[in-house]
């Protein structure tokens, strides 16, 4: 068994290091919904893997570039790294309590957008390197990283990019973008990722905003229409009622509930943390929140915007009406399918006035929990938090890993410094410093623990 | 008979003076729903006023300030002129073809926020009075001008102002704020106005934003429960789902619809302007479409907002979500009555935990179209336009006539220079300076006429 001793005493005295690393990393705005900053993280990103001795190039896309970097290491086998340099949009920005990217720390956090979702866990990963580097002149096994920039927009070019480079991509296996800890510290493993359709239906009634005393009672009002075209996707009862919507749900297996039972309870953890009332559906927590969480597709508006949105009044009839809505799908939906079965349904229920955009997509994808990989990963996190990885069968996230698991075959694990309030995509995204830490040492025992096997 | 040709002439050769005095007014933003600009715009009126010779005060209420103008003339007779020197919000900004503050004639208009509503018609006003005083050394009448500044957020404190200012606000008839020409360049009357109940429906969800992967199958998600909320108020069929909310309404009388057969089609002119592909209610245009214009009342979404608006996409929960909503109202509804159904019927529907924000509300109110003051009105407008007014017997719009009408009972009339493309409360309002000219050759006729009789 391998000593981390001597590695662990490195990760300690390089964190000041590392987390002025991350501050620099996440100082870099780089919003691919915005197209703000992108080129110029790209190279961020590069330099960094150069300076750790890694061969890089900042590779096009169809979009934003990929980075992609590898270096040599004592075996033949091969760990690939799964990360993204772009982030979600700070607003809203009167609610952060320090400015999105002027990371902070305070109370033994780091404040910032992208210090969890993705940046921290890329430096995660190169400080896992730095403390194995500060203790040998040679990686234990080859490493590769391929980071993307579409990550939060539904990686719409990461599919064909990967198709197209199965050779520079070649891996023994992969570990994901993100991974951390639940509400009582325990470091959790994903076994897959839900899909994802993402949609904007537009409503548009006419070329001008009218006077609502004037057009109120005689003309459409695109306000109107994206409300009532809305209300047939799903009422109150939560189910989506867009016909064939459910026909590919594969439900969960039984190690797959065995899985889901060993999870925590989560429901007061929730309640407080996102000032919740009550759960849908009548959920009140147990095996049935954690499945309903991530074994049912859903259909959430994510956005909603028309007519006059300032203080007081505005009497006016919007001409245009817009909805950003996702769905989270499980296996085997399929993206493109649930968008065409969408706009059927909205035609058929008359509604084919809705302009429904296309906004990104990606398949749900699945790595067998008891993979030998995904188990290594599991026990490899008790020397650093006291027990295993507990296994979530699915996140209910996304991300493109359907592309990698359909394309390359190999298993998909999660490591990383993510904990329950990280407000990922909300104001305030946060990591705990001890959470980075921990996340560094877990990482040094799968490259080690990997090359090895 | 008044020979009305010297004045005339010295309309004219004021006319650009006149359009520098509306260039001054509407540059000076006012705009009661954000609290902008307010006091100093009530001293820029005040002023104007006092420049002709009026006894003017600036005086407070629970509110924005109200100016208050009086000047004696020959008879003992008192003609009241309402307007308002509040504007609507100029957003959205980008739509606007010359900023909404910096006015700009092109092509025979003027164009900015308030050209029209309200500051153009004021300037009329004055424009008429400083015609006939630059023939005669007194007015024919005494004249008093209230100018409230909250007519745009549905004047919350003016029925209190008026019912406590009974004697100051005496008068013989009202000059109400606005008027204009139908698509064929006629002159119209407005014989009333539609009331209006506006409110902001707030769904509230949680403390925070969740990432939808997270909680879309499990959280409450403030935007579908205001989707679900607004879908019970009315449906594509436009019956307003409220009970009790049709109970008090009157339906035309047969001299209602006598005056509404003689209005022009409108249909293809409102089309063209909005873009209009098809009227609701499958109206085609003729009387069915002015009935429903106006006899009918209405319930508009006039915005609606909550979580991501921004490009692309942000796999956001929102905790909140918001629309405002406005009903206009017919004899004999009531704003206040209309609130409570309102309110009683989203809990009846299961949504008591929508708040329901009142933001205003004005009864609707009429004068007999056969009274002889607006009769005047209306004949007044031969010798200007070809042709006496013709009379609608309500507008589609609201304001607080009914405070003016009830507590004080004398009849009010609509005379002014507005246009059916003026595109009030939206961007590029403008005022064709013919009309203009026009609306200030029958202010002047309105006034002399007046003191005759």
């Amino acid at each position: 068994m391998l000593d981390f001793a001597s590695i662990d005493d490195a990760v300690d005295a390089q964190l000041p290091n590392q987390l002025d690393n991350l501050k620099r990393l996440c100082a870099h705005p780089s919003i691919a919904a915005q197209n703000v900053g992108m080129q110029a993280c790209a190279e961020l990103v590069a330099g960094m893997l150069e300076a750790r001795g890694f061969e890089t190039s900042i590779m096009p896309t169809d979009g934003q570039p990929v980075v992609f970097g590898e270096r040599q290491g004592a075996s033949d086998r091969t760990l690939l790294f799964y990360n993204h340099y772009d982030v979600q949009p700070p607003e809203p920005l009167e609610l952060w309590e320090s400015p999105p990217f002027e990371p902070e720390i305070r109370d033994g956090k780091i404040y910032g957008r992208g210090v969890s979702d993705d940046k921290g866990h890329l430096i995660c990963r190169l400080a896992a390197l730095d403390a194995i580097l500060a203790q040998q002149d040679e990686l234990p096994c080859r490493v590769k990283f391929i980071v993307e920039g579409e990550e939060e927009i539904g990686s719409p070019n990461l599919p064909a990019f990967v198709a197209q480079n199965e050779d520079l991509l070649g891996a023994d296996a992969w570990v994901w973008e993100f991974g951390g800890v639940d509400h009582h510290g325990r470091s959790v493993q994903s076994a897959g990722l839900r899909g994802i359709c993402y949609v904007e239906l537009v409503a548009r009634t006419g070329t001008l905003d009218a006077h609502s005393g004037l057009g109120g009672g005689i003309f459409p009002n695109a306000a109107w229409r994206l409300t009532w075209a809305l209300a047939t996707l799903k009422g109150p009862d939560e189910r989506i009622r867009i016909p064939g919507f459910y026909d590919k749900v594969i439900p969960p297996t039984a190690r797959d509930l065995e899985l889901l039972a060993e999870l925590p309870e989560v429901a007061d953890n929730y309640k407080e943390t996102y000032g919740i009332q009550d759960f849908i559906k009548g959920l009140s927590g147990g095996l049935d929140l954690h499945r309903e969480e991530v074994f049912t597709p859903t259909c959430t508006i994510c956005g909603l915007t028309s007519g006059y949105q300032g203080p007081g009044t505005k009497t006016v009839l919007p001409a245009e009406a817009r909805a950003k809505v996702d769905f989270r799908l499980v296996p085997d939906q399929d993206p493109s399918e649930v968008f065409e079965l969408l706009k059927a349904h909205l035609a058929h229920e008359g509604f084919d006035d809705i302009e429904v955009q296309w906004l990104g997509g990606e398949p749900p994808g699945r790595t067998d929990p008891d993979d030998p990989f995904l188990q290594m990963v599991v026990e490899s996190a008790r020397s650093v938090y006291g027990q295993p990885q507990l296994i979530e069968p699915i996140a209910g996230g996304s991300g493109p890993v359907h592309a990698f698991i359909s394309h390359l075959g190999v298993p998909v694990a999660a490591a990383g410094i993510g904990h329950p309030e990280g407000r990922v995509h909300a104001p305030n995204e946060n990591v705990v410093i001890d959470n980075f830490t921990k996340g560094i040492k877990h990482t040094v025992r799968i490259i080690m623990n990997f090359a090895q096997a």
